[in-house]
């Protein structure tokens, strides 16, 4: 078993609360991430793929063929976008890196083509904090 | 002469449209920056000040000094923002990473204290562009 | 399980020496890092969390609160100090990054309150090396 | 157990095809990589090794040695090299990022002093890609 | 006067040689990066534009023009390539990031469309070297 | 003119403090900086000189015999060094990055070889703050 990693880039504006919540309760939760008008971020997205290198090309996967899936399964979604408002599958979730990560596997994993399987994604949110998923059922290394 | 440089990150969100132009004229300069909802990032500003240093402290300024005479003048007014809407000195620009800098500039370079100057702003907004401004009139080098 | 990861900077000198080895051995060992009148670096600590997000907040933990745990059972311990001399959770250990991660582990894995748990340790001590602990017992992914 | 990691920088040059392929295919599967004349990258290696810290040390490994085996094993062989002519340990396969983590480790992994164990290459081609390997029978964490 | 500067990757193959030289000397003199089989890095370039912001727009030049200038006149012959056999204006030059500035300057500066000039071009070769070209007659600051 | 920057790494450890104030007065101004055991850095030096390319190598200066140059007359004096201690040429002087600068510039501009010059130091203390000098008579860009 291989692991190979692609990065992807993309900005957003995002706001954090809780519908649910009253005002109060949502600032003291979520503070200055919950400014009415939002803030943004350049999200840094790490997708890893876990198979084995084909003989015959020494890649695991196409790189060309792995950037379009994920292009247009979430990036052209999600860049240059409104994280609460533009995205149809972050409707109705709160968007904070841990949520993120949970909505994109579940976007973007049937999609790579057998017998190579989505492993780890990894969301950065700014330069101190990030989220890793790595899936319902974890595939074991090796 | 000795150039200081602090760094200082934000995150923010922003729209770049300009209310004069129509929505297509919009779109068709500003593409995905025209989002009606918006988009945002980490921005990364640099702040140099020029001078000599105080022969008694081995500084050019007092770092703890500048930082929050930094924080105090610009940064808690954008980070966690919305340029757009949430920051009084960037009502009625556009808010471009050029624009940003020459209002950035604006406010701080009157509030750093005699002997020193403002030298440089330096304003990031992704890992592939940013602006710098050394101000409406310029220090020459020594 | 979701795996949540604050970065935390900070700035301290060490030395290394073993006392009950002769200068000699202790600078065949240790070499540079043996100067007598030690060195230091600029420290990177990242500290990884694993849970569920909670679905009222979509947070793992809330980041406002770890990064008050980490600062104050950590950081402030050791921020512009002398890891040999200023840190009492130190003493009597030789400061390499693999002894500063089961250390620093000790301190804080207790502080993490149920039902997070602390998941991973990764202290980077300089561009080229850096040491990762997961604790004497570990959590299984997923 | 604990894990300690050093990175490492080589600059080398590449060129993907097989030679079994035509050139169309070879065109298709490999685009800009197939160029005739190659292309080149700074390729960043981490070795990370698994073990106890001697409690004598504090050290995992001792670093210089680490990297005067790393250093004769793996990088006087690569580093500012061809990678499709100038390596024997290369020849005969397709020098992709997956492959060549690959063969390192089986360059690798026997030089390294028991009880210590590789357990982990690491190999980024550029800003956007890198493959990991664990080797083909995977130490357990703890 | 505000400038403006845009990142771009590239990945390419060179070495370093004087065909007038003999063997010995070039060997001499360029060591490693003599080696007769080339080696490559990812290169990275800055190309900083200078001006005055289009109040209409907020922006000194549009980036998205911008982009696709310096794409067509630079990035296209040069990415993925052999810079001594692939890149037409690259021939009868040795391939150092000082010679490779100062062509990438004569072809990309008359492509700036007027008022905006070029103002500086840098070209970051490994992570420990980069060269910075201003042009023949260089625009003083402000 | 064109501009060659080589960047070199050095961890150190220092203590900021005038031993001409009071404790108080030290602490006042310092602070952290002040703590009497001291703390340490992983410190960035870039030495840019300026000059013309040799048109027979197409090299501003042997990066090699640069490098020799400020290992010699910098690198190896402070590199693992306690620089308030252990540095013959920062004797009586307080190490702030500003300081510093202005030292290594006398160290080093005389031995950078004719008819090449010394055109910039820049100190990178950590992620957030760096000095720059551009010496006592700078040379005009062009």
């Amino acid at each position: 078993m291989i692991y190979l990693t692609r990065r992807f880039d993309f900005a957003a504006s995002h706001r954090l609360f809780n519908p649910e919540f009253s005002d109060e309760l949502n600032w003291e939760i979520f503070r200055d991430c919950n400014n009415p008008n939002g803030h943004g971020h350049n999200y840094e997205l790490e997708v890893t793929i876990a198979g084995e290198a084909d003989p015959k090309t020494g890649m695991l996967i196409n790189i060309l063929l792995l950037d379009e899936i994920v292009r247009e399964q979430l990036i052209r979604h999600v860049d240059h976008k409104n994280l609460n408002i533009d995205v149809d599958f972050l409707q109705d979730i709160i968007p904070t890196a841990e949520n993120i990560c949970v909505v994109f596997w579940k976007q973007l994993a049937q999609h790579i083509p057998a017998p190579h399987q989505l492993y780890r994604l990894r969301l950065q949110e700014s330069k101190n904090n990030f989220a890793e998923y790595y899936g319902p059922v974890q595939i074991s290394k090796n």
